[in-house]
């Protein structure tokens, strides 16, 4: 096979390019480890950015969003004592929509047939070659059958446990930059309303606490725990009981308790790998950086990675011009890091660390009290809540 | 002897407030270890926020400082590489005084005479007795005679290492929370003009620098050093070469070397210790909280001290109301807790810790070049840096 972009990965960011990429006329395929069925099963993040709903808009892909999706005006900071109203609407101008992961993947799956977008799911043993030269390939089996695609440039949006970032660790290059947090977020999925319309952080004595929802209907909580916690300690009892504690006095009386459809323990990790290209290889994603699911940036910053890789590529393919492939890691890596700054800093600010003393906590205080009263403090965390420009 | 009020202590905290309680009428007495020579000696801060200019303004004993003083529109962060200006005055529409806590204390003593402000230097062995109750007396020696002060209220502002905290601690009461730097400031004060017009507090690769002044002929620099050196390690040649690697290529050009008159090591500390007041006794200044020196809160966080207990003193005396006194260390400590945030902050965002790998540097540079593109986050910071309302 042979093509103009090879695409690592069908998640959301994978399946954006390829449509982003068919819509400007530029040949792609598309290449997934696991089936469609496991693809939509992953459970993750919600709350999208302007420029995630913009990609969907752009696409004219964004019916259902508008339909069933929940415009957010802001979220709340919580203190274990009373809520912090972050305005984001009125401090910015701006507001973020409440739709699951799994609605937007499905929404951009639903589109390949009729637009074209080749997929190839179950695609096992991918392998990228040649990607420091200008005519990379690469293989796969699929049924016992060995392929190879030829492609000018390979885009690895296949996650963090993919193959492309290997890739250019294999080569040698490539710096990585990583924090380990001390606890996991145990989330719980059930069909409840939610406590609150719009989303609670929570920093309680006790610990964190996270009140979203994927719906008016499907609510999600989180509460953080140590990393050595089994989620079969937890039952759906136990977690209603914390959370009605961390969410504090005016979340949990709202809170409709009802069975886990979902129950997990997720790790926390901020990571950056640098540059986020090598050659004829851009990563986009989860492949090039994770963020802690603090301020839900990490759906998003696969969005801007894949906006400014669909810029470059398509400028590639259509004029010859490659200036925006070559500051492509520049340019990505910019909106990145403050990304990754701001769910560094949410994620301080909000949750217990061990190694934090009396002074440590008492300045999670004083920060949050700060945030209550200026509206300075307030706009900042909105405008990264909303997400910076791309 | 006797008087209303006892404050012990005469730096600017004790004068400042003795002269505003004279100015209402109080009676009071304020004792000093040191000679005024010894007092007037010591090197501190010099960037004054509006509420130690007001207090100096309303006391009238701001001549001087109207006339030597250099206000402030704003300062700068620098990065290593470029310089992030903070314009206060456009951000906030409030300025900063730049005098040096030596002219202050300067003012208020010299109208101490002409006031009828009382100050018993040298007085030796100072030691609080009965605070829980409403008879207080301090004892003390002075020339081999022991002396006794009874009064209605006694005031700590004698520092860090005074005994008006001891005796809180003496009675079982109060908590502290601290938190120690891994490094100090070496400073070196000398009669050459500032580099810059506005201070910078610069980042870089090397280590923290910060160009100050306290007059427009007279420069304060520091850098920052691990707490395991020696004065006499630096020459003032190698101080020099440090802080023009340091402060970066905008700034080291302008740098004009001179002979110290004076070199110094400084610790960084974070201390608050709460309650603020216990019975009779009530603590301003460095005897309750210290912050460490970024962002140059110490000076003004002990006039906003003296402020909200001379507001609390007088309603006392003149008005038998004691509920200001009563709130004394809720209100003083929600101003102090925001300042140690402030400090606590722009410390962590300035200084290389040793503990920090490369994600938590990465995360500094990401924070400078975001305050550098967000006017939020500008503004938050000269919010603080002007000084939040009391």
């Amino acid at each position: 096979m042979k093509t103009q972009v090879c695409i690592i990965g069908a998640g959301p960011a994978g399946l954006l390019l390829g449509h982003l990429l068919r819509a400007e006329g530029v040949e792609c395929i598309v290449l997934e480890r696991r089936t469609p069925e496991y693809v939509l099963g992953r459970i993750r993040a919600g709350v999208l950015e302007q420029v995630t709903v913009g990609l969907m808009e752009r696409l004219g892909l964004d019916a259902r969003m508008k339909e069933e999706g929940l415009p957010h005006d802001g979220f709340n900071l919580a203190d274990g004592e009373r809520l912090i109203r972050i305005d984001c609407a009125e401090l910015t101008g701006r507001q973020v929509m409440v739709y699951g992961q799994t609605e937007i993947t499905r929404d951009l799956m639903e589109a390949c047939d009729e637009r074209g977008l080749e997929v190839v799911y179950e695609a096992q043993d991918v392998a990228l070659h040649g990607i420091d030269g200008d005519a990379p390939h690469v293989t796969f089996s699929k049924g016992g059958t060995s392929n190879t695609i030829d492609a000018r440039i390979v885009v690895g949006c296949d996650g963090f446990h993919g193959p492309s970032r290997q890739a250019i660790i294999g080569t040698g290059g490539g710096r990585e930059f990583e924090r380990v947090y001390p606890f996991g977020w145990l989330g719980i999925l059930a069909d409840v309303p939610p406590c609150n319309h719009e989303l609670i952080y929570a920093n309680h004595a006790r610990g964190f606490a996270l009140a979203s929802m994927r719906s008016a209907t499907r609510s999600r909580y989180y509460i953080d725990v140590p990393t050595s916690e089994n989620v079969e300690d937890w039952s759906d009892d136990r977690i209603w009981d914390e959370l009605a504690t961390r969410l504090g006095p005016d979340a949990a009386p709202h809170i409709t308790r009802g069975p886990s459809i979902e129950k997990s323990i997720a790790p926390l990790r901020s990571y950056v790998f640098a540059p986020m290209r090598l050659g004829a290889l851009m990563l986009c994603g989860d492949s090039a950086h994770i963020v802690p699911p603090t301020g839900a940036k990490g759906l998003n910053l696969a969005a801007s990675d894949v906006y400014y890789a669909a810029e470059a590529l398509t400028a590639f393919f259509q004029r010859s011009d490659n200036d925006a492939i070559a500051a492509y890691s520049d340019t990505a890596l910019a909106r990145v890091w403050k990304a990754e700054r701001f769910s560094w800093s949410l994620t301080r600010l909000m949750h217990r660390f061990p190694e934090d003393g009396a002074f440590e906590r008492a300045m999670q205080v004083a920060e949050l009290d700060y945030i209550a009263n200026s509206r300075a403090a307030q706009t900042s965390i909105a405008e990264n809540y909303v997400g910076l420009p791309v």
